[in-house]
């Protein structure tokens, strides 16, 4: 567990979200981590991989077994930051991109 | 400029490369500013986000105009830094996924 997700060979969706934190995110990081806990739930759930630098730049990609599980997600998520607080109080900028994974490869120095 | 890349609408190709550095990156950041401005100049380049966590996991996600254009990039980068240092010499583990951006939405504070 290194924080990059171990995912099957494509296609998958995967969901790229690229945030800029507000000044105000009072309670942010309860929600980030219930969000993460619902989306490990959700079916179709592949892998997620988020990073976070220290000026409040955010990326985290969110892997799934196809578009319905994405979209699917998208509800889920959706009606709970509706619960909650809006994302936008969160963040200041964010765009997300959902895409169909073609190819993938990589490289592990602890498996090859 | 608040690190959130300004794309066209869909489709174009992402290339999300996903890193956790390794102990030893002397040079990295040098190599790193020099592959990004190498980046900008390639055809089809669209725009880039990356993000760095304090503990060296890094996810940098790049926008190209098609698939061709991100094959394109790869065969510039791999010669580039097979001329410099391996990727590998930085990196402990990554993986790079390539996808095909279908849709997008967001939102900024800024401009709504």
């Amino acid at each position: 567990m290194d924080g990059i997700a171990t995912l099957p060979e494509p296609p998958y969706t995967a969901v790229i979200f690229t945030a800029r934190r507000s000044e105000k995110y009072q309670g942010y990081d309860e929600a980030a981590e219930a969000m993460v806990a619902l989306a490990v739930q959700q079916p179709g759930y592949l892998g997620h991989e988020s990073v976070e630098q220290a000026d409040g730049l955010e990326i985290t990609v969110s892997y799934w077994v196809n578009d319905e599980a994405a979209r699917n997600w998208k509800k889920v998520a959706e009606h709970r930051e509706a619960q909650r607080r809006g994302r936008e109080d969160w963040y200041s900028h964010y765009e997300i991109r959902v895409a169909r994974v073609e190819r993938a490869y990589g490289h592990n120095q602890d498996t090859s």
